[in-house]
């Protein structure tokens, strides 16, 4: 990460540096920054994002479709190099768009046509929100919207955008939430004791498949020894947690049978809060186990 | 099923009679009856199960050997018509081995023919009993017996499999109990109530993938409404059932997230005794659940 | 119980002696089997009731009022004998409304004394149905009603003492569902089986105290040896059931700590459906435990 | 508290001052630090304690009776003021032995007794670790012990009750773990988030009935809003927390029954680690609930 601007170093500019130095931020609108510097100075980075977007809202709505136009397509032509605003490349990376099959990145084109056809500017999603799956069910859902409820769909989902665009480039009091957090914890209760050393699996679950995020074994305290998902927004999709823990009460000396009851427990749940914690614990004999979630 | 003996019956023949009334329950191997027959009148069907087998184990080990040798190759060459006992035909067939990956056909002759070469006599399993993965994974852990042990380790299969056959041949008082069984109950604790028309799906999970064994819906009780699995034995093996009470809350007026936090539950479980009660309940709200091995 | 007359022999009966046969059920009241023999023959014995509560519901309300007077204060100084209705006695019995203290007593009559100066008619609860808690919370409760609401109240009453009254007198089919259950299971998720010879005990639980109702063992399969409640109605209350689970671990070869972490493990809940089925299940270990509403 | 003293200053010290400056921590035995001294520097205020009781522990067994029975009986008649060590005073009313009934004053009476008649030295406990009922547990048990096991016991009390002393007064790196803790969080799985504002009480749960502890409500995140019991040692006991839980369901809007299924909650534990974390969380419903162990 670049160095950051400060919050106060901002508030101290007139509007022409203002605007410079939150360029990038909103593709293409140099005139939000110029529109919003009136509110300065800001208290929070959180109320400069606020101005951001209050300045977005406060046109007609024909300007904030042409904002919205000024987006690239999510998976369309207009993907090349050079025609997206850079950020919008790493972002757009992240979600694996550029390993769609034939058959997804077909339906991402007849998507994307027919929301043209509908709304006359392109389908708009913070990718970084959402997984693979996720995106072609919002694609889908919002296809049903009508014209304006739709443009306030897209300026939500920019705002969302700009929001973590905003807090990698501003740092100072008040920086919005943008980081959800997953957790988990596995408790033995047929030792009466947290489970150390369980190897935990997280994977993202698709319509075409398990892909495997990351894998951690618990500590001491029958916590993961490192962060399994967050620092970021999470991305609202199905998730599989698989806990080891027949190998865990094995290691404890119990003699299971050469089929234990349970052996490997996978719990599967869904995030729809990027931003939210998402605690997901375990608390498990070799004959039961439950789940819930937590804080 | 045809109509079963009388254990009346059985009990007033003389030798030969009673002999020729078992031919087929032990394969090729007439003598078992005849010399079982002194010990007549049996009391039960599980006395009489008990008697046969007995008189297998009071001969010296080259008979038995000689006995277990004419029992075919699980998935050898020589399982062609005509070679097998009728009854062995479609007890192998529940098994899938006439499916068997080319990979899988290439791994069974391998241990055929380790095992032949290790202990000279072919590998006898009871595969009513097991899953296609518990089969492959038997034959490895018997691998490493020693001849003595794997003698005997194949002389109680044939007793799992004359089981069988017996009580499908002759009926009387205390017949061997044979049939293990499946069950679940779904109990919604949002509300308070059994959760009535869940649709629960139940897999085989193998090293290969899961297949789909059936599927079944909750009645007003919570309970599946009809048998899952049992009547017979169960198969050694690894399970999930599936349960979809996501659906279940919003058909009762839940607001849940696009992507609830419990949607479909699997729980994965091991099944090690074929004639046992597996239940395996799933207690839940939308936002928690917890199973056990139950009764 | 003495003999029960049949259904089909009150259907046979001329209406004097029909209610002459129903003579107790309403007290002072034989106008009502008089008036409800009009709809006779009845198919069953739950529309023989209903066909009695809509007689005396189709009477004006100065009639019904006078109905309702006919019965005796609940703990009045009308509760003489020979001023009730045989029946009475006993249900008043079971409450133990006679071993009140004189607190309690002047409690009574307080309520009672401003019942009757603000509907005119005496207090009526169905008493089978309530721990003495729960009558006078339902006393306090109803005292707030208007004249309408509460003298509808006093006619459900009536319709559960009747109700009661009629399936003691009365067999035939489709008899009144009348009778709650309480049962209970303990399974043992550290061993993975029901919980065999627990000694668990059910209380009430009042405001002056816990008074022990009756006391069970778990069998083979963790359920009470014998009904702990039930075969009636059961009593809208608050009970407690105390499993001895650490005994049970004890027993199992476990080495607890002199103070176990779980050793007699209380579970409080509360009736409000004195016909329902309450399944109160306790899954334990020595280090936890969880319980829900069952079936 | 008083300022303690360094460590450091203690290490610095000659013999004579080092005596003086612990004083109290061991009664009427200056010859415990004088001779711990010989050890001096020590690196930890742990391993000073250790230099202590290996002091107390080198010394011949008549010395350690000796040593022992200059400790004050534990309620008997020579617990008059001035005869005992001033630490030893407010230590003995924590427990509440001054306001022992007359029956448990006479229990403890032929205790002491049979104790002394048995042993020749007075009955030594850490009282701070127990709560009144385990300290008559402690004294029953003990007084089965050989002489041998029983001086052993004596010691290891006093190597607690110094502990909890020297804590006091001196400071410095590698203090002696004496503290432990209880814990709760109270999720709601009905609602799927922390249950706030739940008031949760703690009691003792004694022989002779219930003392209610403390009362804490939960805040946002479920927890308590202050610390329930810890700081210094718990006391081994059985306890109960219980749980308004219907409370917090009602005032979420749920519409539960007059006589709620589960309302208020208690669940019943016992403390045998006075220095250990105990974590003792509720995830309820209106309609289940569990707990375990945790961590």
């Amino acid at each position: 990460m670049t160095e950051r601007l400060s919050l106060d170093a901002l508030n101290a500019m007139n509007a022409d540096d203002f605007a410079a130095a939150l360029d990038g931020i909103f593709e293409h609108a140099p005139w939000v920054a110029m529109s919003a510097h009136a509110g300065h100075p800001f208290a929070t980075v959180t109320a400069l994002h606020e101005g951001l977007m209050a300045a977005v809202r406060a046109r007609p709505a024909e300007d904030q479709i042409a904002f919205v136009s000024a987006h690239p397509d999510l998976a369309g032509k207009a993907a090349r190099a050079g025609e997206i605003a850079p950020a919008s490349v790493s972002e757009q990376a992240g979600l694996g768009l550029e390993r769609l099959s034939i058959e997804e990145f077909a339906r991402f084109e007849r998507l994307n046509a027919a929301y043209r056809a509908r709304f006359g500017f392109p389908f708009v999603v913070c990718v970084r929100r959402l997984t693979r799956d996720a995106v072609l069910d919002a694609f889908e859902r919002r296809l049903a919207n009508d014209r304006e409820t739709e443009l306030a769909a897209a300026l939500t989902e920019i705002g969302y955008i700009t929001r973590l665009r905003l807090v990698e480039k501003v740092d100072g009091p008040g920086m919005p939430h943008v980081a959800g957090r997953l957790s988990t914890h596995v408790l033995d209760t047929h030792g009466g004791c947290p489970a150390e050393h369980v190897r935990v699996e997280l994977f993202e679950v698709g319509r075409s498949g398990r892909v495997l995020l990351t894998e951690v074994h618990t500590d001491a305290d029958g916590r993961p020894h490192r962060l399994m998902m967050g620092g970021g927004p999470l991305r609202i999709g199905t998730y599989e947690l698989v806990f080891h823990i027949g190998d865990h009460f094995r290691a404890h000396g119990l003699e299971l049978p050469e089929q234990p009851f349970l052996d490997v427990v996978p719990i599967r749940f869904g995030i729809s809060d990027p931003e939210g914690h998402y605690h997901v614990p375990l608390v498990a004999t070799p004959w039961s186990y439950s789940t819930y979630r937590g804080s």
